[in-house]
């Protein structure tokens, strides 16, 4: 790109929950990002914004925003549905795009966005933003060493009460705009975890309801998955109980890793707890660097250990990811294809709802019927 | 029943691993029990055995033992495919019965067993241990209490690596003995904890493969489940991973309950956690005896609460409630009905994994064939 | 007694902050307990507190409450100088006593007290309500069975800033009828657990200062021991850091034990850790009770164990003990003397910082001056 | 110095227990440290260390090692009472020296030492490991920056049974070589700490005594301090208790704080524990990046936090902090003149002990009677 001051300038697009709770921070936070415009359709929440955060300009359109010629990159925060038109703007504006989760509410969409993005020569990063908490990076650094051997079971759940997150609308409860309740929000992430820890998934059974929100929507979701790999595995996700559970279980051959990412509790008490069958010797030395041994000379080996590292902020390295790839031409971490796949899965597990059973990977169809409740 | 010195005389048929390291510990532990024979055909175990903990009889065969009129009680821990002839034997010969878990290996067997003890008016209870452990008895009473609200997400496991229970013979991994592997040792105990704990398994979905141990035999099982409550959750068991992982974790409209029963890490690290957003006056004594919190002053609520119960033997509980039943003469806490019920769930996973996809509950098969891998 | 039904019958007086927070609830809670009269100078107070816990008879003076006949027992909780005219008068109306600690403000007082208890025949309890805590009883029992072998090293602390509890007066802080700030409510209970889990103080040599409370008087005391059996330790207490801080450590020449009693934090996060160099066949079940391996089969030894025993109300406890002391005319658990031997040491501290250095006990004198700063 | 490649060449002398288990693996470990020489007068053992650690030269002899002109430094792990002798050769040969503390056992020889050393230009730093423990850092800077408040409460302890410690020879319990015993080995640590990390102490009173192992040294030490700074504290260590204590807890006026150096157990289970009343926007950023909280969105503030900062060997970072020193020419982290006040509170302790009192620093004797039990 053009920009030789090492900086990205920012619009972001959507002013919502997830903008404020995140993506602004972020680059307020971030020395290489200058936020230079906001843009929402609600004028009174755009302006708000634009003065609570520091944005040189105000749009209540994105066509105007992507006028803007500073704009090196936009973020693209708005309701599912509008991802689409918000991608296919940017992209054709030669923005580079961080694109919320989910990437599309079809696969067709989907598609669709990734090769306007290719044909325009910009980048598209999908939000999935667990990727860069510590843990998630550091389990897939000990899984890709061979430290828990091959692993054949992953269990992982997110929950989150409906009332919990501090959102401004309930457009996620509005099937029409989100293209799903839990499973778009929260299994989502669970899914995307799946494919990058333990690797593609071949086929799913899910069992998806309705049984407890004042809104009708999927609030409870259970996706039984078998990886090519040749490893199973569950992800769930609801929108019904307390508190926010949300660990990730994986069984290897020769260890066991369990990961909790963003919310903590008596149960699941540490960020990170591995147990490795392999010689000690092998080990990569973030074991050792976090092996607090009962007496100062004990050995580690064939000992769980706990890994507790800095809870560094996991939405300014999603920032920061994007910033570098797009400042060194470089593939993003997350790619406009992750969120192809992602995606894939969600409406596999719509279509086993529909069906009643298991569907293949990958699907024909690119656009499922959403299950009503 | 004629016993009139409040004991119960044991008897007890198949003296491997579990009647070694559970059976005949409890017995010997229990005030009320004595153990009057031991029976097996392996000769040279029987009489190790019976030296070992005093038993007053050695017998080679069944049919004797059962004419022991002393005993009053028989306890079956043979291979699998063998509880159907013993419990029989044992009926007729009018003795009340413990039968190790599967009841049996089909449900043709089970409902025969089961009537053929209730025509000799015998008590027979099913060795689901786990049901015995403090976790699961506080577990119990907090859900009817309604401590956490109606349970809508149940997550279970039991992994054990395949070498590490001292077993004498390898019967578990030759289906022909066993009926079945991973799932019908392992698993076995977490579905009929969901039925204790959650209530019907209305249908299944399981995905059930062999991926590394050297017994050609499942190993790694994956229950997707939909309760008669409208609640779904996943059970999982497997024989690979190295270490004992155990929790269980229960999602409810108004909190949540994770119990760990018999091994324990750094991340299942408490034997019971459990968060509730009831109203504090109305939650039951046994949180407020265990909640320690940082000012003594502070007060329970909407808060994690950790429960760390005495650690009883669970066997010795076992046992001393099946005592009590038959001294009582009142139904056992284990029927040979749950026996059944939960069986009645393996087949349906086994079905389900013959025919690729969703089996419903009640099974119209009584006979279902173990697929092979 | 001549109490007929088993219960004892309470007149309070005093009903300040301890008697609200600690003894009216457990005469509440108590079975075996009635609150017959409560007495306090503070007129509206006395009425309120009658009101809220049902007491049959408010009185204004001690004088008036001790003629009630149907009283048989007196709990004093009035500023510590009035405790010997208090105790006194309960005694000569042949009330029954439970002291709040300090038993008084100097030796002559408390003898004199311990005294007349003795010529008229009744109980006199002081009010050491930590050695009812179960971790104190368990503590007390492990030691006794030698599980530590001899305990040589004591560390023990109660920090709670000034702020914290909420009293309805700060006479605490007023030395005239406290007799002593920090090291009389505080350092006070933790030279009673001293004495009870180690054993007699032979000598002190104490550094006790005002530091930084906005009232001139003792905040940071340090108390250097050595006992009898030729261990030594150091007790220490403070009103100026935040939360409250309270671990006991013992040193024993084959384990440790480590007992945290109202308040807990991330780093004394558990109510008794033991760790123990004794052969597992000899230890006491209750460690067996509460091992929670990392796999069920591994054994109990050389290795540390947590326990976390109910968390009975320790006052509840206390008042109980005293009844059944009361009920069944047994010594109780608290004696007058050890109210007195307490305090000797606290004289003895006093002495130590007056005349800075090493005091030995018994102390010659009955009246030491109290440090000024 | 003149070493340009910006690496040190070492010179090792007293291959015993320290020297194997800390300096020769933090040499190996270091990319700016070579081992140049090993000196020792038990020639198998000085051979054999010159091999296991590839030692270029080996001498039987410090004055010959001295004369050795690619040596940049002297590391000097000898017997105390041979530190002064050593010292002083290697200052004279202009080699710069990390010296393990004790730095003498008298403070004469230790003025001289360091006098010896400026008089050369050489630097000399003591062997004060623990000060490069990540804990004792993090809880330097913090009480630096305020968080809390001023530090009037100091309780350190460092307890290791006599056995533990895998030392070639006994020569720490042979007080004509080592000065001391557990004071001079244990406590000794505690006390650069108490000065690191609250400042200078003003007064001690110390009761120390042998109460159990089979040397006649003292094995119990308790160590009474009042600081400059107006507060106070309590030191101890023992070589009779099993297992490794060595919590060391900070009282300050607007917080605790509390580390865990080398060994870890269920009571004491966290690295660091922090609380702070400090306003929350005030703190430095470690505490956000160590603060896990129950919920994602959950604020830092009046509550406590653990920290677990990656265990990197203490020994390791000692050198290098040598190394820079060296190479920079800069103060190091522990001087010379840390040993002498070091050594200067354990003399006092001494005189403590021998006059039964408190003892005021400075101290007026350069040389105190060792105490005799």
């Amino acid at each position: 790109m053009e920009n030789t001051i090492g900086r990205v300038n920012f619009g972001v697009v959507g002013v919502g929950g997830i903008a404020e709770i995140a993506h602004l921070p972020a680059i307020h936070k971030s020395e290489k990002a200058q936020l230079t415009a906001v843009c929402d359709i609600d004028k009174k929440r755009a302006d708000a914004t634009a003065k609570k955060w520091g944005a040189q300009a105000t749009y209540y359109s994105m066509e105007e925003m992507v006028q803007n010629k500073e704009i090196d990159a936009i973020i693209v925060a708005t309701p599912n549905v509008y991802h689409k038109e918000n991608v296919i703007l940017a992209a054709n504006a030669k923005k580079n795009i961080l694109c919320e989760k989910p990437l599309a509410t079809n696969l067709k969409d989907a598609e669709e966005m990734i090769s306007v993005c290719k044909t325009n020569n910009v980048l598209l990063q999908v939000g999935f933003s667990e990727r860069f908490w510590n843990q998630t990076e550091i389990a897939k650094t000990l899984i890709e060493q061979g430290v828990i051997g091959e692993v054949y079971g992953f269990k992982a759940t997110l929950n989150e009460k409906w009332g919990l997150f501090p959102a401004a609308t309930d457009y996620r409860y509005d099937l029409s705009l989100s293209g799903g309740a839990c499973i778009i929000d929260l299994a989502i992430h669970r899914i995307d975890l799946a494919r990058y820890l333990v690797g593609e998934i071949e086929r799913v059974c899910a069992d998806i309801t309705h049984v407890s929100i004042p809104y009708n929507v999927d609030d409870n979701v259970w996706i039984l998955c078998s990886f090519r790999n040749g490893g199973s595995g569950c992800i769930s996700a609801n929108r019904f109980s307390p508190g926010v559970s949300n660990p990730i279980e994986m069984y290897g051959t020769e260890g066991n890793l369990f990961i909790n990412l963003e919310s903590f509790n008596p149960f699941h008490s540490v960020p990170i707890a591995i147990y490795t069958e392999k010689d000690p010797s092998l080990l990569p030395e973030i074991l050792n660097l976090y092996f607090y041994p009962q007496n100062y000379w004990d050995q580690l080996g064939k000992n769980w250990i706990s890994i507790v590292p800095p809870r560094e902020n996991n939405f300014l390295k999603q920032l920061n990811a994007f910033i570098d790839a797009v400042l060194e031409s470089t593939t993003p971490k997350v790619t406009g294809e992750d969120g192809l796949k992602v995606l894939e899965v969600v409406m596999a597990a719509y279509k086993s709802v529909n069906e009643k059973g298991w569907v293949n990977l990958p699907l024909r169809e690119k656009v499922v019927e959403i299950p009503r409740y």
